[in-house]
């Protein structure tokens, strides 16, 4: 229950930042559409193809599309609310991720992967939307510039199976997980924490 | 049968149309003949991928092989004649993406995809080809050019689904999908059709 | 036995490949090991969902993460003597494709697709990593440059069934298709050999 929640959530949270990565690209209305699908659909779809979850999860049911669609909807016509608040793109991406990193855990723990695979899946399942977006996009992947972005999602599924080896309730683990991702980049922009790029000399 | 010669022919004009991209871009016989087989097999290949199509259908026999590197070889051979149309690339292109649509939903429902499903599965069988050749090529992907070109291949979708729900015999559906599709396409670059671009203020 | 050995053989000279263009990139550290990381299972996983041998192999058991992490950052600590060798990235990529496109026939041969499609998966597997790798570090990716590469590749599957087809003993069959491999990318790009681009007029 919770987890079809977090899933929906999830997919709104990166149909509005595809959205809006459209609309700053001048897109007509189609290509703002096509960019929000790839950005909200991308990682779980590279996750079920992973995992041999075939046919994809937006294939079985119409819930998807029609999430998306109208969410796409409603984000062009309150374009304008979202962009006065500069930072939305951002925020919803952010939002996306922390959600993203708990669903490709818990698919990975449905097949009995261990731990640290998971993990890897989990960031794989919360980037790989992003990164498709900025690759049609033509930009620097997100997991590339001088952000904590990755390294938020892997430092969220750690806390997942620390609190899990602590058998702490699920929802308060999700609710965790979410959190130090969604906090950890927000501080890591907020203060422009970077990783030193590696000296040649 | 017809399925048959319509696959044959999509291969033949993603071949085309990727050879011609490749010479456009100075490329070798080596780097033009890739650019054929990812642009023929790309949309294809990921329709398996998708839907669990494993192992994906160029790897089961050797016909799409054969058809592809033919293809690239004849178009090399006869490359001036069709740069002497100018707007060769442009309508092989089209004409690939009228019939991999068709064969998109056809494997849609092949597996009891709903309809929508179905259109949307159609689209990106059309349009990935494209889409990945211009990524290795390095251009801005077709589906976000001033054009309409996702947006030919889901009407020809719907299209597809009226025919069928009016009971009309399979090879008209077929003719008048792919015909929508190429006339679409063709109108609307002719025409200067787009949609408006999304303003921001 | 001697597969294995090449397994980890190919992960460690494609994840040198990739740290090595990372840290040309003056990416962070996780920004280095991201491009490590698909480097070195971008081929493998390609050629996994290609042939539907799902779960991939590097979510089955956690050696691949190992392998990769360990000769990350190893190869961080001593990036000034592999930089010294300025043909370092070269090499490593060199002896990544020769072992891979093995690796690639072999798991061909293992659900009996043909030779040809055989060869081609091997290809595949060889060149996707590096593929993928200079896609999302934005280069031109290293298939279209005047070097003879995917050419190597499929020179070298030759190689392998040709010897196959005599009843050579496999160990040689490995060497000798490695060694093809290698010796021909090379001395293409020492002697500076490439095909001809087409030319339009």
């Amino acid at each position: 229950m919770i987890f079809t929640i977090l899933d929906i959530l999830g997919l709104i949270a990166f149909a509005i930042s595809g959205t809006l990565a459209g609309i700053e690209k001048k897109l007509d209305f189609f290509g703002v559409f096509v960019i929000a699908m790839v950005t909200s659909i991308g990682g779980g779809t590279l996750r079920d193809l992973l995992i041999g979850n075939t046919p994809v999860f937006w294939l079985l049911n119409l819930q998807t599309f029609y999430i998306v669609t109208a969410t796409t909807i409603l984000s062009v016509v309150f374009r304008h609310r979202l962009s006065f608040l500069r930072t939305s793109l951002f925020l919803f991406d952010t939002i996306g991720i922390g959600i993203f990193t708990i669903i490709g855990i818990e698919q990975g723990l449905m097949i009995e992967l261990s731990p640290i695979v998971c993990i890897l899946l989990g960031t794989v399942t919360a980037c790989f939307g992003g990164v498709a977006r900025d690759i049609l996009c033509n930009e620097i992947p997100v997991i590339f510039r001088k952000e904590i972005y990755a390294t938020a999602c892997l430092t969220g599924g750690f806390m997942f199976f620390a609190l899990d080896f602590l058998k702490v309730n699920n929802d308060i683990i999700y609710v965790a997980t979410a959190g130090t991702i969604i906090l950890i980049r927000i501080f890591a922009v907020r203060n422009k924490w970077s990783f030193p790029q590696i000296e040649i000399k």
